[in-house]
């Protein structure tokens, strides 16, 4: 439990199968409805093993905490392991784990998730117990105490002794200069230490609701029984306020090219990332995330890739060299390059070689052969994807609650398939403007020249 | 009427004469009370000259905006010269303009303040206008759409148009991770353009009320006079809902070195500045703020400081070099150090000679000599100050309206004079640490390098 999913290079294995959604017969047996009480349930029915991956999907993420309250989503995700009034603290994680299941929960900028993957038997078991949780928590003081100590700890492992996650935090309260993307999913510090259960109930009444939340069952099951048993368990759970659209500060125009570096004796090679602001596929205009998506792939995406073949393979100066795009967000998001040299040295040169490569596209464009070959790399992930139950629970949670609809889901490989080569290069230079970046630095400790 | 006071170097001649608080005896004369209503005022008697000046000091500033409604405090500053129940709009500045005085505005992170210097007769006449705008504003759609317009041109032509406003935006959203200091006073372009009637009408009700006021006169007066004048204008309005201390989100620990570049046609001369987050008056811990305030003096005050000397007139490297210390906030705060080169090379020769200077103090300290000669500008600042009354009165109410007391003002003077050239070497060590500054880069365009 408690996973943090970050807009960072820790978080590209769930965008790279966020990027990768369904073809459209895949979404033949895809069937969505509501509950009365407001909650959306989606069952993608896959009947080859005897497993289901059940998923509830809340709307709320790090970037809607109150100010001064950063932290408290990511706590909540904790708390929900505690007592509730009909079930002792613990008692559903070792149900799940009794019957051979696998449990997991995360927290990302836009949502919390919370997962069990059984054998189809037990989902009446799974539904029972995960709308239980969803109202009837026994928050008290001691509980709190107890766990915001937890969270402390898990911060100090995680951030605090990695200089790599440190560095990634101020990155990110560099890059995003007034959207709340700016703060760490799992808090600051001296905010985590701050919350209570006053903050905790309040978080809880107003988000955990199932007209703010997804039902999304993956596996050997059918709509039918998945309804059934829906309203047998969430549906009973009364409709919670009414919550408006999330509408969180954004972004200013960006004037101004900014470094964050981080000099730590803890690092051996050093390394730097770099990142845009971009549309996520929630804001962009139409086309324009999928030619980041693609322009990703064609500049960084893996050992086919520009960064690969030429910094790894052919000049052998980097040691790691790639590029992101986060689309899978509720606001606007981040694009970013990274890079390592072989060695101690030559991280310059990595960068140079980097960003000449990026100019080199504004300049030049990519060619239709490259672009093809990215469009057939993603159409395997999506015949892959499909083979994945979890992961197609995951693609159908994410962009949902980053305020997809099915429907983008369902055409997101036409769409795909329709970006032109000028449409790459058309966002590289709209968007990957020197003068605009946000380059992170990695560096080992050296004698400081104060 | 509104300008701008800013945590920048624009916003040092305030800063000057916050730093310069009266001596002793000049508190003989200085009278403090509170009317029914919770509003509290503060006379300074000065009989030289028939003139007084009239301020209401709110304690309400930009970094006390709720969330994605950056300009708010500002936009209301323009409001306040709008119509009420009782007057047309442009009234009251016409009144005091055909009476021969002086009439001004001014917001800031943590205040907004209304002034009038004007002949002691008029002082009635000023408390009724300005206790009737504490409450019967007139906000109309029209008068919002209006000003809404008069505000984003005022952006335009101060920000948009001025490269080094445009950094210093960014080099603020840089150097505060999650405080709202972080966010210009005049605020986003892109939230300012959504401000309504309804923000309007919720902060005039929220903050303007006597019970989050400060009424200040200064100069031919008596505290009788006020009093009177006070009860019969500024005590018959109704104490507003109570306000909670302020409490606005803190910023972490912060452990990387930034810098932020614009590059832009429009500069000749290129320039930087250097901050480091450092306590204010309110937060610092005792005579670490008097250190810091004399530490900037020392280092740069003037034209008697190191970097003056050394930069200027020994080296004639640099056309501009000095320090700044923001101490008049409510909560942690900048300080700073900057330059400009002689003509258009060399800024990274007077950026390391800055450097140079301050690892020196941090290395060997500063003499007791140079100390004492601080010490001594200020007491004359402090008798200069004195002639002054509109000078007084900012003093007393920035000084109030961000945390301070009566008696911090009263014994100002005495806690700079305790200061040791240990504590000044002492606040430079622990605050001006290379790998926790924010530096920004103004720079003429060159041929890109990409």
């Amino acid at each position: 439990m408690a996973t943090l999913f970050r807009s960072s290079l820790a978080g590209l294995a769930l965008m790279a199968l966020a990027v990768s959604a369904p073809a459209k017969e895949a979404l033949n047996g895809v069937s969505s409805f509501m509950l009365d009480n407001g909650m959306q349930v989606v069952v993608i029915p896959d009947h080859r093993a005897p497993v289901v991956t059940h998923m509830v999907w809340y709307k709320v993420g790090s970037a809607d905490e109150p100010p001064g309250k950063s932290g408290i989503a990511h706590f909540f995700e904790h708390l929900m392991f505690k007592a509730t009034k009909n079930h002792p603290a613990g008692e559903f994680d070792r149900k799940v784990a009794e019957i051979g299941g696998d449990g997991n929960a995360f927290t990302s900028d836009d949502y919390t998730a919370y997962i069990q993957t059984v054998s189809p038997e037990a989902l009446p078991t799974m539904m029972a117990y995960e709308s239980d949780r969803m109202r009837n928590l026994v928050l008290t003081d001691d509980v709190i105490g107890t766990e915001r100590d937890v969270i402390l700890e898990e911060r100090a492992s995680r951030v605090d002794n990695d200089p790599g996650a440190l560095l990634a935090e101020e990155v990110d309260a560099t890059l995003y200069q007034n959207h709340p993307y700016r703060i760490p999913i799992i808090g600051w510090k001296q905010e985590i230490e701050q919350l209570n259960r006053t903050d905790a109930v309040a978080f809880y009444d107003r988000y955990y609701a199932p007209n703010n939340a997804i039902l999304v069952v993956a596996g050997d099951t059918t709509a039918e029984r998945v309804k059934e048993l829906a309203s047998q368990t969430y549906g009973r759970v009364a409709r919670g306020p009414d919550i408006a659209a999330r509408q969180r500060p954004q972004e200013p125009e960006q004037n101004t090219s900014r470094t964050v570096t981080l000099t730590d004796a803890r690092v051996s090679v050093p390394s730097f990332s770099k990142r845009w602001i971009v549309p996520s596929y929630r804001t962009a205009a139409p086309g324009e995330a999928e030619a980041l998506d693609l322009l990703s792939e064609i500049l960084g995406g893996g050992t086919r890739s520009r960064l690969y073949q030429r910094l790894i393979v052919e000049e052998g100066t980097a040691s790691s060299a790639g590029a992101f795009y986060q689309g899978t967000m509720y606001d606007e998001t981040a694009f970013g390059v990274y890079g390592a040299p072989q060695g101690a040295d030559g991280l310059a040169t990595v960068e140079k070689a980097i960003d000449a490569e990026i100019a080199r596209i504004v300049k030049d464009g990519v060619s239709a052969d490259e672009l093809e070959r990215a469009k057939t790399r993603f159409r395997r992930s999506v015949i892959f994807a499909r083979d994945n139950s979890t992961g197609m629970a995951n693609l159908y949670g994410s962009s949902l609650a980053t305020g997809s609809t099915l429907k983008d889901i369902e055409e997101w490989p036409q769409r795909i398939e329709a970006v032109t080569p000028e449409q790459v290069q058309a966002v590289a230079t709209k968007y990957l403007v020197p003068g605009k970046s946000v380059t992170g630095y990695l560096l080992p400790e050296a004698e400081v020249a104060q």
